[in-house]
């Protein structure tokens, strides 16, 4: 199990469900909850304000063995918008609705809330998922953007637009004063013992974005994604992404990047990946930084007896690659106590949106058929 | 230029802009008002309604050249949702907002909405873009889902879901009596004279969805896609979608399409994309019948001297396929005075969502640098 931008809790939860004999499913969602009401991260409890100092969360998962996907979008006053979107997994799985209609896999803003309530998810008041630190960065935020605006004004008034560069979570005033921000989006990638893989991603979305807008963690092939290993797909992989939503959704580098780890080294694949398929993409040709981070788990089938269905040993490949400044790590097996967490950094000199950190590692896991 | 679903008008502006000299962004954000204001289209004007009896449109709009994309979803009361999506792509290519804030190019709800008037789209009353034909279908609808609800409850109480089989636009209650709908998703490709590619979709959505659900028409990659040539890339391509928006989006249908077009024989790279990536695909394994129809653009310069910058041919293959019963569409030249319109429907004995069909055209135009 490994999660990125996580930087509270231990996901104890998500690996006990892990042992127990959860499906990878299940162990996903639970990280995503444990992540998401965590105060520190930008998802669920804690989330960035937008415009109007409203949090919309965007969040989704995907199921790698039926290939089943749920999203949210600009969700407001769900607690953990991770669980609509399972939920929404889970009811399209079970078939059409009344008179046969196809069930949504997508929803967005009160459609999303009203499908939840009457799905028997909770409402939570906004108030109680605003947190201290996240109401002073709203204030903080308005006051810069009402001087930007002031300044851009009085010192240039027929240029509206502003072309300044940033990472993700220190968007520049002319600059100068860094937005105020939490941290990224929260995401998981696991694998159970059956070899199932799953992916699952939440974000609160930039801060001071305009009301409904929709980001990357809500949408298909860019937040999240995961493919069991079939036919001519050697390799089992679950990808989940953080950073400039519509960096990561023009590129699409969730799916991108998933397709990509399907030659034999990994570390290479993602490399090339994260190269050309983001840094240099045509997509984001116009763009003077491009920024985002992956993590990427892929796993085959390795026992020494190939044939033999009781036992057999799993190779998990777990990697992680970024172009923003920093990006935080976890990641825990069930042979293992506690979680390892790491901040991966850009190496020293390299320009954030236009160089990359990449880092990995390698286990064997025991698996059953 | 070429039109989907196209049921009346002639696109005529369209095609007087390209003759204009407009670019292909312009003439196909032309041709997709035109279908919108059709009162006989499920785009804009005429749109299904959803289980409260509201028009809420997904629209998106994608430019060969730049590569950028704008897309709205769940928009209510405004009559032309693509010219939202156009102004987002028009907006983002502009540079970052103050306080180096980045632009969205996908909004949602009420939130696209405000945005739009802001930005002197003007607001058009709902019911103003309801028409006979779709409010008398909403109250058949209602009635249907009534009676097919009450029956489930009767017959199978513990059975919630009713495992049907049906067409898009013939949805089918008990395999009885098929929901009333208006004519599917609208959407348009276009090649201009520099041989620049674009596409953009617009949509009603399913009759009777649940109130924000957003369907392929606003998901990247899966409603429309275009890609000029470039490098390793020797054909621009543009792609327009159509059908059941679950199996549009988790297929990403668009962009497989666009991606498939690139080996030498259109006819046999469009059928093997449909074949192998749609009817075939893994991810809609448990679907009873995939239901979907693409039109395909693609062209490559072939002037016979290919050094030449000063009038080159190029060669435009158009193609359409669909699972579907029928798909209606049109197409016209610069070179010609009215638009051909063509009824595509399956082979005799075909089966809709097993089956496909598969057609298309070659023409020679000139092209200028």
């Amino acid at each position: 199990m490994y999660s990125q931008k996580r930087c509270s809790g231990s996901n104890v939860d998500a690996v006990d469900r892990l042992r127990a004999g959860a499906m990878a499913l299940e162990a996903v969602t639970a990280a995503l909850i444990e992540l998401e009401d965590s105060p520190f991260t930008n998802a669920g409890t804690g989330s960035n304000l937008n415009l109007c100092g409203d949090i919309e969360c965007d969040a989704s998962i995907m199921d790698g063995k039926s290939l089943n996907y749920g999203a949210v979008g600009a969700l407001t006053g769900i607690k953990n918008p991770i669980l609509v979107a399972r939920r929404l997994l889970n009811e399209a799985q079970k078939g059409k609705l009344s008179a046969g209609r196809i069930p949504p896999c997508f929803l967005v803003g009160i459609g999303a809330q009203q499908w939840a309530l009457g799905h028997g998810i909770p409402a939570c008041p906004s108030e109680k998922m605003a947190t201290k630190f996240s109401l002073s960065a709203y204030r903080r935020n308005k006051r810069k953007m009402e001087q930007a605006e002031k300044l851009e004004t009085v010192y240039n008034p027929s240029k509206r637009r502003q072309q300044s560069s940033g990472t993700v979570s220190e968007i520049m005033v002319g600059h100068e004063e860094p937005m105020s921000a939490s941290l990224d989006t929260v995401g998981a990638i696991v694998v159970d013992q059956e070899g199932n893989v799953a992916a699952a991603v939440s974000s609160g979305g930039l801060a001071m974005k305009h009301p409904r807008r929709v980001g990357q963690a809500a949408h298909y092939g860019c937040g999240c994604w995961a493919e069991n290993a079939r036919d001519a797909r050697p390799y089992s992989t679950a990808v989940s992404t953080s950073g400039c939503g519509e960096h990561l959704m023009r590129t699409m580098l969730a799916r991108e990047c998933s397709t990509a780890m399907q030659t034999e080294d990994a570390h290479q694949a993602l490399l090339e990946a994260m190269q050309n398929k983001f840094i240099g993409s045509p997509f984001l040709a116009s763009e003077d930084g491009v920024l985002g981070g992956v993590i990427v788990l892929r796993c085959c089938r390795c026992g020494e007896d190939q044939s033999s269905d009781n036992f057999q040993a799993l190779l998990v490949e777990f990697l992680w690659s970024h172009t923003t400044e920093s990006m935080c790590v976890g990641y825990m097996s069930t042979h293992d106590s506690k979680a390892r967490t790491h901040i991966s950094r850009l190496p020293p000199g390299a320009v954030a949106g236009q160089s990359l950190a990449i880092e990995g590692g390698v286990c064997r896991l025991g698996v059953t058929d």
